[in-house]
């Protein structure tokens, strides 16, 4: 059965043959194995080129402030998995994965696409009316505004401003990161509301500065993640707190519905 | 409800306070954050020192080594997922990653499990004689030899040789490299077939070689396929082929159940 | 690190001694285990009361009516990761679950949404106009109308007719049934297409009529499908096709990047 | 790239037309939908035969046993993966399958083999005896034996009691019920430890009496799970706790790697 649409045939990322890879057009053997870095080869494999200094290094830095922030959800969802079924580290990472969604970590992309929004309008008015008016459209239709204000960090998410120091020393365009600080400006006034950048904006804002490709923001926490999320599971290998997490976290909640006549509660 | 062990209440990796992150004991915005590359902070999570330049090195060879490799099974099922769920790219990243298991991918840690063991072995005797014990154990329990013979690089995995080349030029110890060559040679006599080391025998022997924790082998393979798979995606976005790739699976098998009377096939 | 909103500490699903589950406020063992139906247990978990006979029929008819049709995408990606993976079958069940999005099966939610509002308009005024409301306003804000026309059933699809007369014979009220035809009915006129009713319009209205909550019907295609997915894998036990799948679908995408000068194509 | 056997190309479990849906040889529409129970179809999805009452019976009980048993680990994942991505409840739902491991639930198959051997064994030898040959070798291999024991229902696992009650008086063979009985009989004076049967043994025992196949013994709990998963996933929509339980849990574990000079800790 067809199922959707079906006019493209083709992929432009690689083909083989016996002997030679071949990887957006180059030699994987000859030419990129063992001479270009992880953070280069990303860049490469979303965009047919290598980067220049100043977008590796605006990358890496991304990759290292989103990777790890302790026990969060995703995390201990990792680690409850792994411990229940261990013959599938994959699995585990997997689980852990299915939580970079649209409130944590994805807001990443949301918060891009905002920006780009806003660099577009500003080519017609001053930033700060182009913020006003995408964060005004946006409260108007009810939609939170991604990337500000933090459970932890309230008076400054220490990634955010280091990354933009490491865009700003890296020498790349600012007019995203200049987006971002005006929307942070324009929240006061329109939402009440003292909310610092976070570094789900801050993440979008110098990738975009840098050429990174819209349509692969949500992708840089889910890799930043995977990498924490399997030293967590060799940590957990070693030490397994799985299900003192679970045990933890089942002590917190109560149950409020019924009970039959005689039942005594327990341990549940 | 307590569930299995609960002898362990910590953790080494993340602690934060509303200024600070710490990543296994470094503050993370003021000493890592743009200042190491996102591989040296892969083996820093790992193993809370940071790799030299030959273990970056050798790292970076071997996640560039295994993240493309053109329309595998497990880029199928993510480019389908994705055509199915768009909403969720987190989704479809996580359902190629499912596909990292045992028979593709996965293998990467059984053959360093193994190449380990012959490196151990060796100490009391020739390393062709320990290899020569641990295949003829693995073949008298008919468990498979993990990282030899490829479907398509029959000859030689460019691979694996290129892998090698690149931990010689780096410099490290190459006991599990020796131990990898000693399996292939003792396979045509054990097993009566030519198998050449392929990349999931190459990866283990190089990154152990290098001082890589063994309980993270198979995230190595996992981490590089999550950057690739990223890629696949945005290409996806652009061209849809996760249907078009359904529509030719599913053309392949035929229906060789029984049919009510009457009834006449169409396209299915 | 305290994220989102705390304010539920309680849930009324489940509690337990050692001697006795609780669960809705029934003694699992005493009161469930031999004595309802997994259907019914289904119905029950949800919302906390046993369903009628009506209710059972409506939803078991839609379970069955959406389990199972062939080598779909999610069918597919489920059976390659299991032929990559078989150590984990959890994960080649999550890898097809993964698949339920809302291009493919999740159209029931959003379905069921809008026949929900046109239900609740027509307290107002014809179902008719209601309808052709609804329908006009989705397709101002260029939103698809989910539930109607479908890639091979084009004259009628079977399964959404016999919802229909299931739940009429079985004698559930008919306010959502009636909105999705008066959705039928206007899409002509308001498309310029004639789009028959598909399942995912059929199974919100019956289930809706039936008093099923809104909010669990991305549920059910999700549960009938991994009944299906099990019933796949165990077949790809017996006779493995995920290989298959993935190969006959690679051949027909053909890579359209550049090559280095002197690459031959050979069976990629 | 044709990667592994490659020698089936065919399937028997469903076919179309524009008109019709063949599901094992049956018309879905004109002899399933509206007739059968999603249990016999799940049953009949699996073996291409409808279940008689007595099948029925005993797969309904199982379902319904091991379903739902509180805010388990696979659940927590599950609801944080949820709070943290609302946009894919099948994201949240795979999260949860993805914890049906060989630890936790999936011991039913583990289970299954190991009373089968019994079973098989017993033909040439009481019970009793291939008990204790079955589970000697198990401990000689340092396996562990899978089924018996429960952290929380020490004295007697409900489930399995009231699964053995139904089978008989369902009046399915009980010769796999006999072999877990009998295993638990050898189990104090080959383990030194009293270890009574759970559900994890007893729905194997009576699945195999009844003539359900054992490749999809894991199915059970994967399938009776994502009943569960949807309950707890329409609860978090309206009482969300997927947030509460991680914070929670993190409170149990506490920070031991080192930090920097003058770091003071907060509340992370």
């Amino acid at each position: 059965m067809k199922i959707g649409r079906q006019e493209h045939r083709s992929s432009a990322i690689s083909t083989s043959s016996a002997e030679t890879i071949i990887v957006r057009g180059k030699d994987l053997c000859g030419e990129l194995l063992g001479k270009v870095s992880f953070t280069d080869y990303f860049w490469f494999l979303l965009t047919g080129a290598m980067p220049d200094a100043r977008q590796r290094q605006v990358l890496d830095s991304t990759l290292v402030a989103i990777a790890e922030h302790g026990l969060v959800p995703s995390v201990q969802a990792s680690r409850m998995t792994y411990a229940a079924a261990p013959e599938a580290l994959q699995g585990a990472v997997a689980a852990g994965i299915l939580g970079c969604g649209s409130v944590i970590l994805g807001a990443a992309e949301n918060a891009g696409r905002m920006l780009a929004d806003v660099v577009a309008r500003s080519a017609q008015q001053p930033v700060k009316d182009a913020a006003a008016a995408v964060v005004g459209e946006m409260r108007a239709a009810r939609k939170p505004v991604p990337g500000y204000g933090h459970p932890l960090h309230k008076g400054e998410d220490p990634r955010a401003s280091k990354l933009f120091a490491v865009a700003a020393e890296a020498g790349v365009p600012d007019k995203h990161r200049a987006a971002a600080l005006a929307v942070q400006a324009v929240l006061p006034e329109l939402t009440g509301k003292n909310l610092v950048m976070n570094v789900s904006a801050a993440i979008p804002a110098v990738l975009l500065d840098a050429g990174f490709p819209v349509g692969a923001l949500k992708g840089v926490p889910i890799l930043a993640r995977t990498a924490s999320l399997i030293g967590h599971l060799l940590e957990e290998q070693a030490r397994p707190i799985g299900f003192v997490l679970s045990h933890a976290a089942s002590q917190a909640i109560s149950y409020d519905g019924s009970v039959p006549p005689g039942f005594v509660a327990g341990d549940a």
